[in-house]
């Protein structure tokens, strides 16, 4: 159940983006609340994208793609105020959908990780993507 | 990666809680995104939990539980306004730590279904489920 | 500074409507955050234009409405789980702007009062308010 | 209605601070809802309070303040990703309350301003503003 020792190693995200924590993510415990987390990871994961070139919305020609399937393991408790660091990279990749593999630290620690599977669609369903896509995950692919 | 058909089933879930959507859920698409869908899913085992004399947060004697792990499979869009009906029911029970499934729908519709991992802590970390808990958790089990 | 005492009584309210606290909404203290208060005033409104026939996001021939000022006065403070019956009155109406005036309650006590500004927007700017429209603004007006 | 010009201007704060947005604040116009912007608002003012060396919840003593009342005028619309750079300035200062008054900003535009009111409170209600505090705001004025 616990996730792999190689996904809470921030050297195996090849690429790390630092999102903000907000007094608002605060439970009455005083962490950062569960879905406040996955708030982080989205943002995390939206700019992940959109630096790659690759944007969250609406494509050309009525492309777009779809979350699927969200993992979120909770290794450790986040606090505010201050950074999270978020590292991604691409997991498996099938004909039409994507894992995005991610941890979350604060400092030394690993806070949580998340994987997220997305799915292509066009205007007549499930697509299968192109080669200007798998050649961007093939390049930012999450390596234990 | 589906959820199994048996999840998708409302009958197969114990007990049914509604709950709200709000128009600050709603996406840039017009759906309810899927960090509010987590949400959701958090109000309805949190009172899933009170229903049956389970309190989320500090118990007697410093013992809580922490979630260790969510996962969610996106399967049909959800809209505002109007209510999600959330089936829940227990899965695996373990030493100190126990599923409850959960599954919400929109009319007929299953637009989501979410596995979440709770474990038992006290002040001396990880503790085994006691006997009147594990009752509650044999009693109100997810059956496919 | 504080509400006039007309505005913490339900009865001047002409439709109340139900909304339905979340987990999410408690911070560090256990209380319902101001900002969640925010949250729930905004579904509440949504949900009474509608009620009215009046949506809150794109109209015919690209008029829409876009909130212009919001206040809200915390009056004592509100818990998880239950309900929260807003009571909704329009209150000074313009050329181009109207408001809404609402206040929540959780079993007999306030919690809240909300001033919340909408601006008719066209194409071309700010729009004046059509007789339709007002007429609905007139029927259901705060009454002190 | 509008505020006024000198709420507009930046460098009538006397401490800005960057607050990052995040996808989950988009509404279904693609623009920043007016109540991500309040939670932007809330965080910007803990993080101000903080640096200041002051604290948003229990104080010593059982002291602790309280958000009377909030007032957001949307003066333009916000866009993720990006940061806002929120200015901070205190506003009237009574016996045991003050204002904390903010604007914030992308790029050249501010696109909101807000007003809060916070109360102290000690075991026995109301409290007055000790005279640390009070140095505390008459240090960091708004000054038009």
């Amino acid at each position: 159940m616990k996730p792999a020792a190689a996904r809470l190693d921030p050297a195996n995200y090849p690429v790390a983006i630092e999102v903000e924590t907000r007094f608002q993510d605060l439970d009455p415990l005083g962490h950062i609340n569960n879905v406040a987390m996955a708030a982080l990871f989205e943002s995390g994961r939206v700019r992940f994208n959109m630096g790659l070139g690759m944007r969250p919305e609406r494509r050309a020609g009525g492309r777009r793609w779809l979350v699927a399937r969200i993992e979120i393991n909770y290794v450790g408790e986040g606090g505010f105020p201050g950074l999270v660091s978020i590292g991604h990279g691409f997991g498996r990749v099938g004909t039409s959908s994507w894992e995005v593999l991610s941890a979350a630290f604060q400092g030394e620690n690993c806070i949580a990780t998340c994987d997220c599977t997305l799915v292509l669609t066009g205007p007549d369903g499930v697509e299968a993507i192109g080669d200007d896509h798998r050649e961007i995950l093939a390049t930012h692919q999450f390596s234990s």
